[in-house]
């Protein structure tokens, strides 16, 4: 740290991303990517950017993908919202909407950035704990005084989802907050708050091509929200960096769009894998939560959660633990392909019966 | 706007960007793009990204371009950061070294989304006004109370460059300040400070592949500045937006470095065509800035300069103007490829005969 540095930000403390280590070849289960390629279409849109292109700026209203998106799941452009990730979005939503007399409101289980933007953007954080179940009460986000409600559904890492009258519950029972319902993995088998946006004035529905579009490296988020909302994101937006997505992820992701077919069977095939994993790891004596995400959690009844994270480690197999209470005894497993999950299966087996 | 918007971004004005219409096909010399391709090696960087890539996270700490560009300038990796654009390196270095009581400091003639950014985060702006023929006056920033001092070197839109000298002279004369020379125009024949890093504690230089590297559509800035510094510019950035520059940025900004000569050269016709060019407008009566920059600010000493800029977009030719006291008379030209230029000079001299 430099003498320089604004002092409330002295004991801010980073989000830390799943490790991407270099010292040998690893069956990645730790980041929640997708084990397929981008769409033939991604690739040719790709690889035909060309010189001309690049030299230019890019469009900052990203107006041809937002019209692509808000095609796709039937809403306006001025509802469509465009970013470098979600994670920006997110960001950017917490500028917006919440401050030190805007509280952020979320779950002691969640995505472990909201905690990191509510001490940046100087926001006291109400935090709920989830219910013995890891499911949301959504009673707790009940007239709720005017601040920012974020629920990542299905919720990380549990990968339990809430259902769309749930959020719109919570959406008219705190009319003064805006509500994020972050649908980062709604498309691994939980149902789309989507259709909601135009009834509720406080929602924002958010999304990723980072995990069911096969995307991550391409960097893209979208959002839903009424016009009024999406005028406030994009003023923070264009008052922070306009052009934040680049010319190449926008010609990926318009292409994705186009391809979108290919994208709904990987999730048909991510989810089948899911369940056919949590059968063996059920067999093996693991308990596991309902997840909806492509993403198992779930704990030994016989190994502790650090144990098996280290063996795994050490035969080649990276998956996600959190020091945190409650799921320290938790492993969070991305969805791999059939073959990554079966050598995930081998090696518990005989971590297990070591 | 929606009545959830947090209320001290009610009057918040977004940066405005240089207009892209599609109505037609224009010369476009009016967001400082290069007028020449990326290089071989960038084109085949981009196009040999493979689906494998595009699907994983890249690396948030950029190590790799990280060590090529300290490679380039003889720097250590620790040195460097690396950005989504350095509008974005600006706006995290706004969050990390300016607040309400730090102010910013800067001309008041100079890039415009400075302005944005103290608004944004609620800095106190401390505007010194350029001299009468638009010089900075190093003085002004010196025994400043701690804060931000930013300064465009060579400045935007007037092309003029200070030294190194100067901006040593500053750094010393306000130790208590952190001082950004943004060398987003440096390459065009201006003197880098970047031999500065490493005896100056508080000095930030910054960086973009966006003009000498003809890679505005890619989003790819960086900065050097002590370790510590760097430190806390990574801290806002992973509590931000980590991975928020993307696989095939990365790559192509690494394929750039290793054909960096084709890149001096572009400067080299650049810089020729700015003087050739240059020559063509005083003969035709405009006053000029002695421009160090990929720009010509030029003033025509016959006719409003609003009129000459709506004259040229009749003709197909797109400049920058600026409604700002002191500057409103004058164009800034983006010094295009000599085709483009000569049609530039050839326009004008129809518009001034007419």
């Amino acid at each position: 740290m430099s003498r320089f540095l604004v002092s409330k930000y002295s004991d801010l403390e980073a989000y830390t991303p799943g490790e991407q280590p270099k010292d040998r070849k690893y069956i990645k289960l730790n980041t929640n990517e997708s084990p397929y390629p981008p769409s033939e279409g991604v690739l040719r849109a790709v690889n035909s950017s060309q010189a001309e292109l690049l030299r230019l700026y890019p469009d900052p209203t990203c107006s041809q993908l937002k019209g692509k998106i808000a095609g796709l799941y039937g809403l306006a452009p001025e509802n469509v919202f465009i970013s470098n990730s979600s994670d920006d979005m997110l960001n950017i939503a917490f500028t917006a909407f919440a401050s030190d007399e805007k509280p952020a409101y979320y779950p002691d289980i969640t995505y472990g950035f909201y905690k990191v933007f509510s001490k940046l953007h100087g926001t006291k954080a109400k935090i709920f704990p989830l219910r013995e179940d890891f499911t949301i009460d959504p009673q707790n986000y009940m007239g709720l005084a005017e601040g920012l409600i974020v629920i990542t559904n299905p919720n990380a890492p549990t990968g339990l989802a809430l259902s769309p009258e749930d959020i719109k519950k919570i959406c008219l029972g705190s009319p003064d907050c805006i509500v994020i319902a972050d649908e980062a993995y709604v498309d691994f088998g939980a149902e789309s708050c989507i259709k909601l946006i135009g009834e509720l004035e406080n929602l924002i529905v958010c999304r990723t091509y980072s995990k069911s579009m096969s995307m991550a490296g391409a960097r893209l988020g979208f959002a839903f929200a009424s016009k009024e909302i999406i005028q406030d994101l994009e003023k923070i937006k264009y008052s922070t960096n306009p052009y934040s997505v680049n010319r190449i992820t926008l010609a990926a992701g318009e292409a994705a769009i186009d391809d979108i077919e290919y994208y709904r069977d990987n999730c048909r095939k991510i989810i089948e894998t899911r369940e056919k994993t949590s059968q063996e790891l059920k067999k093996l004596g693991f308990e596991l939560t309902d997840s909806k995400a492509n993403f198992i959690f779930a704990k030994s009844d016989k190994l502790p959660g650090k144990l098996i994270f280290e063996k795994l480690r050490e035969k080649g197999i990276l998956v996600r633990r959190f020091e945190q209470d409650r799921i320290s005894e938790y492993l969070r497993i991305t969805v791999g392909s059939p073959e990554e999950m079966q050598a995930l299966t081998e090696a518990l087996k005989d971590i297990l019966s070591e």
